[in-house]
């Protein structure tokens, strides 16, 4: 297990979270008696917290916005799971049931596409979406997810979100999403994990990530965004339906389009060209000035744009 | 406030004793889910954690041996909170009503005397007694409580534990546990607040510092030392009710006595000279050769062997 160090002040900002997702306000005595912090240690915690979350003191106590304080979303048909700390979303999923949506504050191990480095900080949007599905609709999910992501940016936060293939959502190259789609057989039946997650009030800590908060210039509730994702996860066969309207889509959002590129492969070696297209199920199809050559996300490492 | 930093294993243990702390036994699998780690991650946690805790695994589940587990005692008259993590143990207890146990598994910032180090990490007992005491009872606690932990250890485990003035509990030179007392006065009451370190099953890193583990060569149930310790703390009274039969406890007790030292001021100075006794309120009396001086254990900061 790879060793990460946290501070102790985000395990102490993940404690008063846990106290006010039981009940959003509480008094500063009792919360700081309840950490065993001192009086001025508790407000230097508090006072680095609302960079990242909606809460304020009000007379003597932390208020924590109903609306950012994710423990309080019951979406509907979904059993809904809220942890502060967790290794992964995506491993608190396995093994719950189907339409599960696992929600944490904090993920020390997570991971984007190919194990690459994913940092979950305090105020981002971090999940695990359980969905059963068919083979058949599964196989569009990677064309889905991104389109849906960048309709939520643009249509609810006029914020100009595009895709970098395969699946990155971006603004002005700044990642500010990433997706992660895993599969399971489990009696005969799939059972598709997509992981999405977002830099919401989080200060990203990774080169080239950006986050909600630095493009619109405030905290944004983060149920918003939750209560979305949820809905449309739930009908996510209506955005498949029509697979040639979604590669439309997908292809008009498609930064990636058009650009050179130099397409990093996972076994050894890499092919540049231009980008000229996705299939159906999202592989890319680049002009080597040769020849058309497709590639899976599968067997891609890294896209670099050239 | 100081940034410590925590490693993810020593959280996620933390997340396993809390789990275990409510239930005594728990489902590898169940586990695995609630803190989202893989098999192999939670099973390398585990196999870490059998090192400082009274934890094994039988089939396909965690068992917490229930006398190893602090959460599961009800010391009869007091008020006792268990806790995973805190800033420290003193800081829980301000506030509490008298008659106050807290114990907690781990400790980010605590604190000896003068606020010297003292590291609090997994499997040791670190506990803080909130008694309503007379003044003319608390002035002898700085003797009574060393003698009470030197009893426990001598006549519960056989070992040959001493006192280093004013109170640190010694066993061949390694410090096995440390006190510390600070008073607060409340509604024209004395409040009095005992924090007791011992060094039980955890592996302590400060240099001069020893385990019972490691000297009675296994791990002990901590529920042991907790209940003596609420036992005799509730009768507190009784131990100082004859003063010099204390005073002569504490000096048979007491390895510094005919020791050479020197006597490091908090204000700038040292003093050197031959300890030949305590008063009874347990201050030290050294012979410099010209004098006899006395000094409190409040204005010195540290004593040194010559």
């Amino acid at each position: 297990m790879e060793q990460k160090l946290l501070d102790s002040k985000t395990i102490f900002k993940l404690r008063v979270l846990e106290e006010l997702s039981k009940r959003e306000v509480v008094e500063l005595d009792e919360l700081s008696r309840e950490l065993g912090l001192q009086a001025d240690e508790l407000s230097a915690i508090i006072g680095e917290m609302k960079e990242n979350h909606l809460i304020r003191v009000e007379d003597s106590s932390v208020v924590w916005l109903a609306g950012d304080n994710p423990s309080r979303i019951k979406p509907w048909g979904w059993s809904y799971v809220y942890k502060t700390i967790v290794g992964s979303t995506m491993h608190v999923a396995k093994g719950l049931p189907s339409w599960s949506i696992v929600v944490a504050e904090y993920q020390v191990h997570s991971y984007g596409r190919h194990g690459k480095e994913w940092i979950s900080d305090l105020g981002g949007v971090w999940a695990t979406f359980k969905l059963p599905l068919e083979d058949r609709i599964a196989q569009y999910l990677p064309l889905a997810i991104p389109v849906v992501l960048c309709e939520l940016f643009r249509e609810r936060f006029g914020v100009d979100a595009k895709i970098k293939w395969p699946n990155d959502v971006v603004v002005k190259g700044g990642k500010l999403a990433g997706i992660i789609i895993e599969g399971e057989f489990y009696k005969n039946r799939l059972h598709v994990y997509v992981g999405i997650g977002i830099n919401v009030n989080n200060d990203p800590k990774l080169e080239k990530a950006v986050s909600l908060k630095s493009i619109v210039g405030k905290l944004t509730p983060r149920n918003r965004i939750l209560s979305y994702l949820s809905g449309v996860m739930g009908r996510i066969e209506k955005y498949v339906e029509n697979h040639k309207k979604l590669q439309a889509q997908y292809l008009g959002l498609l930064e990636t389009l058009g650009r050179r590129v130099a397409v990093l492969l996972l076994r050894d070696g890499a092919v540049t060209g231009k980008v000229i297209g996705v299939t159906e199920t999202g592989d890319l199809v680049v002009d080597t000035g040769v020849e058309k050559v497709k590639f899976s996300s599968t067997e891609v490492y890294e896209l670099k744009y050239l």
